[in-house]
């Protein structure tokens, strides 16, 4: 007799940060976890604290990738929750910036998302669950001066979550998008903003709690876009 | 030797729908429920299905009302978390309403919101800890044709709680704003929108947990905004 | 024979700052000009300059004094275009405020629209002609911690002008919404923010004008909401 | 003697619709115009019932394109006015569309635009002066479930532009953003939507209109967004 199939969630973007926070924590509550990312020694770390964590060597940035999910559904089983992590981007004005620089924000963000969401969801709509939590940014609802590639990579992620979320929705997938408006704690941020007061910072693992209460709510009530910041964060 | 002191939460607009969802939900996790709303017959049948629930009679359009809080307080202990769900408006475009109609949408939507705040805040302030958590609708963030009354109320509230959410973060309270965007499912609502699908309504008790789920938060990553609406409405 | 009719434009908030700029503009375009506001002395100078203006002394937080519009039509023509400028508020946050620093905020911007509106709709809709322009801030749109009775009220405001526009756009008059988003020029914000380089402020002469082309769109391309702010502004 | 040099207006996206609105309206203003398209034999048709306008073979896709600018402003002088009007994109939801779609939609509306602005901007702020306005769409602002690939290219377009603008200001440069909000009346859209009441139709001389109040506004007051809709639209 089979024990009943474990939920597999992937994790898209599964850095040592937020990636790997939302890792343990649908670890803990029992997911298979599929790590993808490109620094493989990275990926191995993370997994290596997890039980039934896999590694997948993916390039957010280039939508053959994407290819790579049917080969984990058929070896893992079918993907339940994509969190979409992925999403650095070149820091500047336009005139600071290379158009390649702007382009490749945009690939990581947002034609990663469509490519990873249209490899997911025949499983999800075919079994009529699923989610996809998209992890968001200040720079998705605001063009600031220096964030010209980042913001507008931001907002074409978030406008194409918003779609997936009402084509998806009544086919009893879940698509949500979370708004991290603040500076997450880690060495590299501790390093370049020390001096700011510890209520200052979002915690990684606080951010991955709201992800996962996200994945748990019940289909009569579904948030489709939620804000995280901190207590102290001027806003 | 004293248990330790039980969180008490206050509802305001305790009624038969959302407002007892909330109640059984914070019930549920142990806080002390203080009910208040205007119909004493409501909230007594509501009271008596839960432990240690304590009617209020209370007119949330009236702000000599939150002089209540101040006994409240002092009778059952400190407020820890105020749901704020009153809210009703009159229905109509600004040619249908009357002038009464409208302020009186404005008092039981914001003033009534200004006066509960201000009974709660400087016990929550003084220890540093406390949620309010306010109940918004679709029409907080859109002003519809047939909505002049309630479209206004709610967003003035809204933005009254934004105010109080940059005010109080830093001093520890945390304040959010929910909005429901769609029919609640209720006696009401299936007679007058009867032939909805079963999967367009929300459920009271899924907007509870979403609820109750805000005020869980550390704040590290705190939520202001929150959107809830069911897996088949269109939006 | 008689000459052609006047366009007659009644502004509400008729101050030395805005509303002055305001009816230069109009009367500049030849209309008509009715001046209201509270302070009569102020009215009487503002009217002196200008041809075929007539001060009304009105309180904007009191709706009965909408009444006034009647008479104002059969005196002087019916309203073509209201300019509803009126719209202080106490400054300070939620407990720096009293609630009755809230109602009155309440009262002028968002009451006192629905007053004024409630009394031009029946001689706009009965020509599918007019226009309503509400002037708004950044706290229409913002709730800042030391905002919470003008960001509230103004809140209230915008919503009620979406409402009516929705309502009234079909019938064929225009109601628009103006985010001022910046200090304006004037004595008095000159002596508070003198340090501010010149191309920080508005200019309220620039504001009117954009207010006055509101009122000059053909309706197969109407305005809901602009913003406006100095070239210098951070925002 | 030289006679005073002509404001130059290059139009990106210079079709038979908006786009040749556009180039009569700045062309009755006294501009050169430099029409930029695909389509040879349309912009030879557009320019020829125009004095002093300018056809020039463009790929608003590739941002080589943008290569002409250097050349346009060596020939026919410094660009004043940028219009970027380029923005189609495959219409469905994520699971209709190819990934090609979705990225051919953002290089016609964002990509184009970033290198557009890089090309115009040294004119424009060596000289303190100088407009881009960008037309965007109700997709600019929502992610509709048939717009997976226009909504997400819109918003990449908009937080662009509104980079832009933030950048821009302070540097004497006008950036704005236009949300036009309904069906342009067109040869094309009339056969498809021929049922539709007149009056829901938005004209593109109206919205020429409208572009072109944005550029002559004074730096005191300058708008970043407006919304452009017929009277009649539901919205």
């Amino acid at each position: 007799m089979n024990a009943p199939a474990k939920s597999v969630c992937l994790v898209i973007g599964a850095g040592p940060g937020n990636g790997a926070a939302f890792a343990r924590r649908f670890a803990a509550a029992g997911h298979r976890l599929v790590l993808a990312a490109r620094d493989v020694a990275s990926l191995a770390t993370i997994a290596a604290d997890l039980p039934d964590a896999h590694p997948c060597p993916y390039d957010a940035a280039d939508p053959a990738s994407a290819a790579e999910i049917a080969q984990i559904e058929s070896r893992l089983g079918r993907i339940d929750t994509l969190v979409y992590n992925a999403g650095a981007a070149a820091f500047g004005s336009i005139e600071q910036i290379s158009l390649d620089d702007f382009e490749q924000g945009w690939r990581v963000n947002a034609l990663g998302l469509a490519a990873a969401a249209k490899a997911v969801i025949p499983g999800m709509t075919g079994r009529r669950r699923g989610n996809i939590v998209v992890i968001g940014a200040t720079a998705s609802l605001r063009g600031g001066a220096n964030f010209a590639a980042f913001a507008s990579a931001k907002a074409a992620q978030r406008n194409l979550a918003q779609s997936l979320a009402r084509h998806l929705g009544p086919q009893g997938v879940h698509v949500s998008h979370v708004v991290i408006d603040g500076v997450i704690d880690s060495p590299r941020t501790r390093e370049r903003f020390g001096e700011r007061p510890e209520a200052s910072y979002l915690k990684a693992d606080d951010i991955a709690e709201a992800v996962y209460g996200l994945t748990c709510q019940q289909p009569s009530a579904w948030t489709f876009e939620l804000d995280l910041r901190p207590a102290a964060e001027k806003w």
